[in-house]
């Protein structure tokens, strides 16, 4: 076998498909975002960011980089062991508290990131509940796919947001079964929210346990941040909250908030717990400043929903194609992988506007998008320039515009 | 079914058999590790950590400390997004360029922590290589078994360092199916050493590639600190080598280096790589300025080998038990959960001396055991305080010492 060979032949289908990633090289401006420059052949080009997930611009405040600083003086660079072996420091101690209180529960427990909770934590669960079912709405993120994949627990996807067709499925099985519903609030890429209170009165109605991956609502909803079931009264409902410290809180890190015995049962089972270094203090300590102010300040929240509307508005005044959705996320409707990473290139060469394109497999082919991300730390004339720079480009692509309203 | 019922029931059961963890709350004190204070009911007291896997207390570093100060003040906290969206900054791009350096190889690829890299890198190509076979060495950490275990592909564990049952089995595989041999050079709990030379003859003789998981050797191996294999001179013949920048480089991250497409099918295919937030820029920086410090200086490496052998020498002479091996890491074997648990305890009240009991699942049952990782910061007289606290609790005990040389 030539496995070079092999690789280079795959990497060359990508590049046909159109869907071979091509990262762009930045570096973000602390105290300037969303301004960054970019890195193209030993030059730098200042660039506007239009698709970062650290949507609050919680990333460079004072009271986030304070902690961080202070933390690294005082405690040094990395947690230097596992959370068991030297790992556990006065910092994760003081953020999970944080998280537990953020959510309303009685505990808390770190991950590496986002994507290692869900795949710990389902996996875990999964795997460790004897005969577990788990149902998982067909649109949920890849690292909740992988975590249920890697439990090898029975698993039913239910259609998209369906209480229904998840109710159906739930009184198909023994009633004797544990089981655990999977899903998200807001679902990254669409920008739709979940009909949590349906699905948590199905859960209730069959003794399925609920999983809900918050991680694209924490922070940004909800009066202390807590998310979409914080914002619609359902938090206490909810049997596992999983959130991120990487998007809206503008750190790294992944979490679950539950009850005192199941968090201690993913402690204590949880290979991607358990063998793993721990987050360095400092990004803990990071993260708790960010929460901690997201809880007690509503300006950011404010101001985060008024860029969207104000994009939104403006897109929709020129007919430029967006999924609508509740959330503020703002999917600009491409449909071609090649078309979206030329307008994507097009956007940054001209007019300093970086927004990646997203292609298969993040999103269905044919379904290729650019994904807008307005933060309350875009001015007007952000807006105005990235408003007609894609009205230039839709015309002279020739790319269909919605119809207008009269 | 009751849920809460059925995890605490799964704790007691851990706590019966003495594998339930507490984790020990510290806060390092950077500019003075090992030393550390104890975070116990709200008072603090000092301890000297003796289990860290920041080996050479690089994460307290002046150059490291510098580097993430540096690019927090001037990027921010963290990436804000995945690689492929928003998340690939300046620093990233460095820091692999620094590993593919450090190791020989056209290229390297991060990850968010080295248990990751393993499970994406190995999970990848073992789904993605058709009709791949894995050879996996019997002591293999968690993160490789369950990146082989989520890949799906035929795995076929070989005897614990033993290039004789691995040709054997390669042997009687097809030749034309692709094959990959994963193993370790320094294994954790043990501290032995793979025949890294000989199992790639094998790997050579039967057409497998090799991945080498040199977590526990990188920084603190070869004139460069590129790891065991750079020491023997065999970096090149390596397929993949894989490493941590939490331990020996003191900060956080996982990585793989290889042929540039290699790493260019893995960051294209691996969903673990794909769909989570980039590392923050600042450990990213921090991590590289380690890197390069320790590719020149070899004080770290002499005084950590210095600091090693006078802690064995001093154990030997009163007859503690310890697994012999060539590596840096001194098992003290005590065979058994509980009573590993209260010296550990006995340890920590009396003399401040914090290591902590590795028991099941970390280590099989009955090899229960105190795992020392002396460094180049701990003194002579960290190692007087310890020697004589082992001692004594030895006595106490009546655990069985080593015949001595005459």
């Amino acid at each position: 076998m030539n496995y070079e060979a092999f690789f280079e032949a795959e990497l060359a289908t990508l590049k046909d498909d159109g869907n071979y990633r091509i990262f762009a090289e930045l570096e973000r401006q602390a105290g300037a975002f969303p301004a960054a420059e970019q890195f193209v052949d030993d030059l730098r080009r200042p660039v506007t960011v239009w698709c970062s997930n650290d949507y609050l611009g919680m990333g460079q405040h004072p009271k986030v980089l304070a902690a961080m600083h202070e933390t690294l003086d005082r405690c040094g660079a990395g947690a230097g062991g596992t959370r068991n072996i030297s790992g556990t420091t006065h910092s994760h101690v003081l953020l999970e508290a944080e998280l537990a209180d953020l959510h309303g529960k009685e505990a808390a427990l770190l991950f590496t990131s986002g994507y290692v909770s869900n795949w710990a934590a389902l996996g875990t669960l999964g795997a460790r509940l004897p005969g577990c079912v788990i149902l998982s709405d067909a649109l949920n993120h890849a690292s909740m796919i992988e975590g249920i994949r890697h439990s090898r627990a029975e698993v039913q996807k239910f259609v998209h947001n369906s209480p229904d067709d998840l109710d159906r499925r739930l009184a198909a099985l023994d009633p004797s079964r544990p089981k655990l519903v999977a899903f998200e609030s807001v679902y990254s890429m669409d920008g739709d929210i979940a009909p949590i209170a349906e699905i948590l009165d199905v859960c209730d109605a069959h003794g399925a346990m609920s999983y809900l991956d918050e991680v694209h609502g924490v922070g940004l909803y909800g009066a202390r941040g807590g998310g979409i079931a914080e914002r619609e009264g359902l938090m206490d409902r909810v049997t596992v909250i999983e959130g991120t410290l990487g998007k809206a809180f503008g750190v790294m890190g992944g979490y679950i908030a539950a009850s005192a015995a199941l968090c201690d049962f993913v402690r204590s089972f949880a290979s991607g717990f358990i063998f793993t270094t721990a987050l360095p203090p400092a990004l803990a300590a990071g993260a708790a400043a960010s929460i901690r102010h997201l809880k007690s300040s509503e300006i950011e929240r404010t101001k985060h929903r008024d860029r969207v509307a104000r994009v939104r508005r403006r897109l929709d005044a020129i007919g430029i194609p967006t999924l609508d959705n509740p959330s503020h996320i703002i999917p600009v409707m491409v449909g071609d992988a090649h078309k979206c990473k030329r307008i994507s290139d097009w956007l940054l060469e001209h007019h300093g506007i970086y927004v990646q394109p997203i292609n298969y497999p993040t999103v269905p082919v044919g379904t290729e998008r650019l994904r807008l991300t307005p933060s309350p730390v875009h001015t007007d004339s952000d807006i105005d320039i990235l408003v007609s720079a894609l009205s230039e480009i839709w015309s002279q692509c020739e790319l269909a515009r919605r119809a207008l309203a009269a």
